[in-house]
């Protein structure tokens, strides 16, 4: 495994490759991998010719108030454990190498970031496209791998990359849980011991939600009620949304049909976490 | 030449291409295609493999007020000339080809464009840096040709390539003029006989400042109010601006030194022309 700091370094490994005749497939992460990451990364490698991982913490996608300086951080332990997958490259620039100034161009997006979590996050959207835009252009994949966990991103990068006509195809990965349920996340370091245990419950009422929804429930409202009962009493979490949409559209429905998402986040006293089940009646 | 309407189609003849080693130059413009487009044309068939013109009329760039729909076009005309010259493909996408729906993403520009043209055209270079993005994924060109004759649209696209990492060099192409000194542009045949000849008035006011500078003036604003003078006596042509800026940062400056442009547009009855001078003491 090379690891690279530098894009043009990057870039003209990449159009090597590509001239050889391989297939460059690509996960972005922000680092301090988990089973969620690791299970991407596995999928890519069975797919691709090369398999490029980026570690960047992307200060463009965080808010003010957001976990930018917090978010942990162990390029050690990733780079063992990419190494320990068959990853190729390891790609991660310092944020003086991909925003060496002020930027003149950037991207917005315009549909299906003013629900979940895009509603409180402000701009993490646009943070969000413009470093993919960024890292696609600079590892140039056939294929890019993106959890399902956080549902809302894969339906932007789905916009991105169609309305901008990326050569890129989206693969999105299932989410990857403990054994109690609770999707693995890095920000699940950040639990005490009480709310980890309690944590399991986002995912419990996701599968309440289904469990009465395959009973014959229709309607929206019953579920959202029957979600934030449980979460309320079984968690110490604030919940900060739990929300049902069509999907990919991301829209409100009025009767529970055809394609679409629940998700849910909750903050704890150090995380905020969410999970999403999606379903196609 | 292959006449190419479909993006996919397009997308996967250059992917074929670039597999087989080729380089791939690029033209884009929006059709009724004159002297200056065929002198890009030229430069990208010396340089380039494949070379790739697109002549699509982007209504993204158009603002309420502006010429979209009496915009020239000329297809039959555009595709001769194309083939005379040795293009490989012709890519003229309809705007629902490349505008399917509403889109959920958009570039926007945020620097060197509150100067110059983009003063008087809010929009239009978002327009311009969107479509590009999109045609630069159709087209995946190594080399993409830009007149010089508009230099903001040279210095925007230099940031949207380098602060988006694109792997495409730009190459500027210089002005090409009639007899008179008059640029060539597609807006010219909107001019009436007596328009036309005072126009010529346009790139002599430039080439007067050129030698007032040459002899020593170092003040914008005596530069500002010689070519001022010119036009305003010399043409019926309304001036919309003449402006000096560093190049290509396009910021204000106090003395003529360094690199720096002169730039003016001009509004006759139908059409509002542009010219300008690179400099570089």
């Amino acid at each position: 495994m090379k690891t690279i700091e530098n894009i043009k370094e990057m870039q003209n490994e990449i159009l090597a490759r590509k001239r050889e005749g391989m297939s460059i497939g690509f996960v972005p992460t922000m680092g301090f991998l988990h089973e969620g990451h690791m299970s991407l990364i596995r999928k890519a490698r069975a797919e691709n010719d090369i398999v490029v991982v980026s570690i960047f913490v992307n200060p463009l996608q965080f808010g003010p108030n957001e976990d930018y300086e917090a978010y942990p951080r162990d390029m050690a332990q990733d780079s063992k454990l990419a190494e320990a997958e068959g990853v190729d490259y390891l790609f991660s620039p310092s944020v003086a190498e991909m925003y060496p100034n002020e930027p003149s161009v950037g991207v917005v997006v315009q549909k299906r970031t003013s629900v979940l979590c895009g509603k409180s996050r402000p701009g993490h959207f646009d943070g969000v496209a413009t470093v993919l835009t960024k890292l696609f252009h600079i590892v140039l994949p056939d294929r890019a791998y993106f959890g399902q966990k956080d549902a809302q991103q894969v339906a932007v990068v789905e916009g991105l990359i169609s309305d901008f006509n990326f050569p890129v195809e989206l693969v999105p990965g299932e989410t990857v849980r403990e054994e109690d349920g609770l999707a693995k996340s890095s920000r699940n370091v950040f639990l005490t011991p009480d709310e980890r245990k309690e944590a399991a419950c986002l995912h419990l009422s996701l599968e309440a939600a289904r469990a009465a929804i395959e009973s014959g429930k229709k309607n929206p409202e019953t579920i959202r009620e029957l979600i934030t009962t449980m979460i309320e009493n079984q968690t110490s979490g604030i919940i900060d949304y739990i929300e049902i949409y069509s999907y990919p559209e991301l829209e409100p429905i009025e009767e529970l049909k055809g394609r679409f998402i629940i998700a849910l986040a909750v903050r704890f006293s150090k995380a905020r976490l969410i999970d999403n089940m999606i379903f196609n009646l």
